[in-house]
């Protein structure tokens, strides 16, 4: 198993350069679990899913408490077969959830929302999840989407992906919790995230 | 079947709201041709490969011909089951290439790159291509790599996505065909796309 994402951080500000540096240092804590690498468009990072979704929240809210409109887009993925099988990418929620039934899976979905600490920033996000190799992969997008719209950060269904809006915390927590529990346990499962901040745009 | 993509333009400067204003205008031509509605995140676009892939490409291009560092990312996909059927999508070269074996489908995809027009700005893309719903969804994904690899445009592999760079007329027409003729021509298939461009990282 392979576990990773590769990201970037996008401030609309002449000062981007200072924004993103300053970013960065929210990522201190994870270097000790995470394999992280940046090159000219994105940062990857490898490793389990639990400091995974906490570095890219930590990096993005970091950006997000200040004045400046802040976007952040990754590409996530678990069980690519061209990737290599990685010992630090050992996965126990994944183990868990095999064999799971989809309501079971949903119940632990929304538990795990429920705990999310509170990051303090208000965030809006859009997200696809992908489920590939599987016969009936849209049972598991749905299922998915039910547990979304039961999370306290559902905001709407758009063409192609799900709008959430809320604290941080509780945003990144359900993209976590869409990643580990829907799709086979062993499977490619990918999901392609946009996040928000201090948009001018209404909303 | 449904063809679509939720596509933002991100410049790094505080001037972003002029930027984007004025690098609308490259979408006009497209107005007829395709659906295209904006909300606070992304722009929906929906309808044949052929206009939505122009209109990304000149939407970036002319971002990208200012001074200013600019990434653009999308969420395109096509025959999603949960999407309605659209008579606007209906796709003639995804008929064609429908049976076509793989060496056919890499030498018409080779050929559209060969004879794609020049934009005039030179940009960095990294994307991903999403087979769903198939049980041998990495031979289509190996089939495209080794396309892309010929194509002119290849910069490198990287951990879930790949690299390419080029001229803008280049590298989105082999987007194009990499969402068209890889994976099947009913199926579901999705990219998760960034283009760069001006950016200060050392490449």
């Amino acid at each position: 198993m392979f576990i990773g994402a590769q990201v970037s951080l996008y401030p609309m500000t002449s000062g981007f350069v200072g924004v993103i540096s300053s970013a960065l240092g929210a990522l201190d804590p994870y270097r000790g679990d995470l394999r992280i690498e940046t090159d000219d468009i994105s940062t990857l990072m490898v490793g389990v899913p639990e400091p995974l979704f906490r570095a890219m929240r930590d990096l993005f809210a970091a950006a997000a408490r200040g004045p400046d409109h802040v976007t952040l887009n990754a590409t996530i993925s678990r069980g690519c077969p061209g990737e290599p099988d990685d010992p630090s990418c050992r996965c126990e929620t994944l183990a868990v959830a095999q064999g799971q039934p989809l309501a079971a899976r949903q119940a632990d979905a929304l538990a795990a929302v429920r705990d999310a600490p509170v990051a303090g920033v208000e965030i809006d996000v859009q997200f696809s999840l992908y489920v590939m190799g599987a016969d009936r992969h849209m049972d598991e997008i749905y299922g998915c989407i039910g547990f979304l719209k039961g999370s306290g950060v559902f905001l709407r269904s758009k063409n192609f992906c799900t709008r959430l809006r809320g604290d941080a915390g509780a945003v990144f927590e359900a993209v976590r919790q869409a990643f580990l529990r829907f799709g086979p346990a062993e499977g490619h499962v990918t999901i392609d995230l946009t996040a928000s901040a201090n948009s001018p745009s209404p909303r």
